[in-house]
């Protein structure tokens, strides 16, 4: 039996661990630049794979990742396992209800949203095959749908994240700009799996292409309407009748690998398998928050980054880099999806504006356009430069897609204390016992920070005090006040370990003070329902006190207890 | 470069759902019956491997887990992964501090339960390696050593579920228990990593052992030392300045595949290099507690069923099976560890019968002994006899421990809500509106069940209901009496659409009634007790109140929201 050798076992950890670290340290990066993490994941497989350190350090690369032996099919099986529970969690994310709910500007977003593109990239690629990287041989029709295919699923969790970090999710926009997404995903993939069947070299001829189509409707079709109504009538059973959440996580995981392997086996990829079971599963209203999150944080943060950074392990993103090419890859792509949801959205009625902005929300690409191009260029389809433009095309998508929403529709951002809290305003030690020496260290700190006059601020911070105490329980206070002229919210943090007497409700004397000082209602507002939120139990606040440094407090205020 | 086919991912995914699921209702069943679950896990490999489904039905067996091809090595790898993921789990529970902290008890129990079995195992294997399953050609000295390791090492995980069992865990006799099978664990890993060091072929000569043993100790002591102290500075840095928890994930993950990687490249196990990253890290005081819990729900109930459930894929269980040896391997185990702990115990001055618990509960043995019987087999130290042996001695020692402390100390169980409800007494919808028709009903109901007089019920519920109003906050009311003569715990579970008065605090008229009547104060207090943590907030109680059937109840119960 073919085994793995102690050698393997260790360049198979050894890559696993320099392609996670590396892509999560480059993912964390992107996310300060405000850019989603899949970038920096990406970049960080290119970097490592043929085209940087295999060309300029072919010895280290061959080490890291050999061409021969088992370990190329260890890494294989690790991030085909990672894109598979990657899949099921997008599938946990689409909420079918939602997108049946959806109104008329949804309707025509995510219609011509898909129309448009695909229409676009399934002429160009019909009428000029070879210049847009068919391989020598392949169906012009098939290649033509693919491409269709590829220009048209929008990326859900890139769109997610763009629209919460601008705080238009929840909005009228951002709603109509989810359910299409979500509409868009589920087409795509119909799409997709269609084209994978069709590039099956077993099914290519008709009776094996119609039994690939029928195996696939059948499965979606029945996971979707009776599987998903058994599970929903499942899922109480097993927790009322497991231990919790092993049970649950037990079942999820099984269905997936099962679905995983019944399109495998019908003929088209395991992820769409994932996919459908995890649209089954999310859809049931027993599945708990803690179990999708358990499965959420394990998979996008240690699977996905798997699979995200080997895309860039296969193939020289510089020698089959084709300028012409992946211009108009970019630009049919972009024309395509941002007119035609663009058109769909003021065909629903949004105003101008707006429709640019869903427009360009829903041109971001990401991970499906990726996958599609792996899977074709493993069946041959396409040529390694398409390979590339497909890649370098979500890339360009994704990182124009924030800024450009942002220079159309200006949206406050919510300010939250770790935002604003700096290590000059953090006071580990209060010098007084009294409200009133506390209240006054705090004060001059702050007002000495914005060159203001501390009287002034203590006066205000006062009188304030003076009709609400802000004493809050657990040994927490928050005195606070809004004063003309401060042009940024500035947050003070002091410990006291005696504890200072601040009329709280339950009696407690305050060891943690946290002073907001703005000059607007609107951030004074979102300081305090973060604090709100973040100090809503005992544990929380005590995480907050253990803090000796400055760094510590800001882990206590991103990293919540519990 | 090599390749997974379209047939191996569907191999690989159709394997792993079968094994998965399989352990999964196994290991849920084992736990039904009041063992652990890796007895479960494990039997369902024996089923589906060469022992049974193998000699059976051997079409089937080869078409799910073929011997040639790139599919073997795709199923290795993800067990390879599971294994090492599951030992980085056993580190985060392993507490350093509280084993330095433990008294002259658990340090003599952890002493002579390593010593006794220790030395016992070494002699019997260096008199007579043959008969114990020394391979042909195996060194008798390293047999003798791997044998000793093999019956020193406690099964942390299954007793410390033994001991919350038996609501133990918190006892004096539970702690010196707990801190002794983390002692053996270390030092049993020690012991085995040195084991594992000889056996590697390439450092059998002289100046490879000294290498690995060089590199191994430096790896362990700077991990532990230098490292431990890194880890404990750096995770607040990361909880601040990255997304959470998902930087940690990141880092903790990369963490242990490099010591992996580094434990396989020294010439022992990544197995070690893992448990010792995560021994590391779960001694920072800044790791969080949801960090660690994503961490333990996906690795024990996903990661950690792939690789018990191989374990019965390795060999045929009947063919290898030796009456004589098995019978040998579990006396020479069983007889060392009990008497070693057990006279340890009485030399730190506990009474006769608590040694014998601890004795027989430090006899548990699980994951670790198979794990090193299989790098033993694999590297032709013993012959797969002893491999059957020693899993059969690990299954039986875990299944007669929790049996023989119950025999030994009959400790009450805590009673809970999920325990007491039954379909019987639950009403989807009561009759009245008011406090007296729904206790009333409710009264009757109990009485009914226990042949009681509902008269009585209802006079000894109003009078404690006028002592102290039964209404809780967020629409919730527990009504509660304790009555001479219930011999067994009564829940009675009532909804209320329009909601009844119940004089709660916060005014809210009570939808959720849950009577409880108790004949003894103990388990009247441990019912309270588990009423008002599990519905400490309004989601719990929502979730509840959503219940349309007594399984939906049930799972509310089992599975909290929050």
């Amino acid at each position: 039996m073919p085994h793995l050798s102690p050698h393997d076992v260790m360049t198979m950890f050894m890559a696993l661990a320099v392609l996670l670290g590396g892509a999560k340290l480059a993912g964390e990066l992107m996310q300060k630049l405000g850019q989603p993490a899949i970038l920096g994941e990406i970049s960080v497989g290119i970097l490592l794979g043929p085209t940087v350190l295999g060309h300029f350090h072919p010895h280290i690369y061959a080490a890291l990742f050999p061409a021969t032996g088992v370990a190329p099919i260890a890494i294989e099986t690790i991030t085909t396992l990672g894109v598979v529970f990657f899949l099921l969690t997008a599938g946990l994310e689409i909420d079918l209800r939602s997108i049946f709910r959806q109104g008329k500007s949804a309707l025509f977003v995510s219609f011509f949203g898909v129309i448009f593109p695909f229409a676009a990239g399934f002429l160009a690629a019909g009428l000029f095959p070879k210049y847009l990287g068919a391989s020598e041989g392949a169906d012009t029709l098939i290649f033509a749908l693919f491409v269709g295919t590829a220009l048209s699923i929008s990326a859900l969790p890139v769109i997610a994240r763009i629209l919460m970090d601008l705080n238009l999710l929840r909005s009228e926009m951002g709603t109509v700009i989810m359910s299409s997404a979500m509409f868009d995903d589920l087409v795509g993939w119909i799409l997709f799996s269609m084209v994978l069947g069709m590039m099956n070299p077993a099914a290519r001829s008709g009776g094996g292409l119609k039994h690939t189509i029928a195996l696939v409707v059948l499965f979606a079709g029945l996971t979707l309407t009776v599987g998903r109504w058994l599970i929903d009538k499942m899922l109480p059973f097993i927790q009322a009748h497991t231990t919790w959440p092993g049970g649950v996580l037990g079942f999820i995981f099984t269905l997936t690998l099962a679905g995983a392997a019944f399109t495998e086996y019908a003929g088209i990829h395991a992820v769409f398998g994932a996919f459908i079971i995890g649209i089954a599963v999310g859809e049931s209203t027993h599945l708990r928050k803690r179990t999708s999150a358990h499965i959420h944080e394990i998979v996008t943060n240690v699977f996905a980054p798997f699979f995200f950074a080997s895309i860039g392990l296969r193939t020289n993103f510089v020698a089959n880099f084709n300028l012409g090419l992946t211009l108009t890859v970019i630009g049919v792509a972009c024309a395509g999806k941002i007119f035609g949801a663009k058109w769909g959205a003021r065909l629903g009625g949004m105003d101008n504006r707006s429709s640019w902005a869903v427009g360009l929300a829903m041109n971001a690409r990401g991970a499906m356009e990726m996958i599609l191009g792996i899977l074709a260029l493993q069946a041959g389809l396409i040529r390694e430069q398409m390979f590339v433009a497909l890649v370098i095309m979500a890339l360009f998508t994704s990182l124009v897609s924030a800024p450009s929403i942002h220079a159309l529709v200006s949206r406050r951002r919510t300010t939250t204390l770790k935002d604003v809290v700096t290590s000059k305003l953090f006071i580990p030690k209060l010098d007084s016992d009294t409200r009133h020496g506390a209240l006054k260290q705090m004060c001059e700190l702050a007002a000495n920070e914005v060159s203001n006059s501390a009287e002034r601020f203590l006066r205000i911070v006062l009188e304030r005090e003076k009709v609400v105490a802000s004493g809050w329980e657990n040994h927490l206070a928050i005195p606070q006040a809004r004063i003309n002229g401060v042009t940024r919210p500035l947050v003070v943090v002091g410990k006291s370990a005696s504890g200072i007497d601040f009329d709280a409700r339950d009696g407690k004397p305050a060891r943690l003070v946290i002073m907001i000082i703005t000059g607007d209602n609107q951030s004074q507002h979102d300081l305090l329902a973060d604090a709100s939120s973040l100090f809503s139990n005992r544990e929380a606040i005590e995480q907050a006190l253990e803090a000796n440094s400055f760094v510590e407090l800001v882990a206590a205020l991103n990293a919540p207890v519990s």
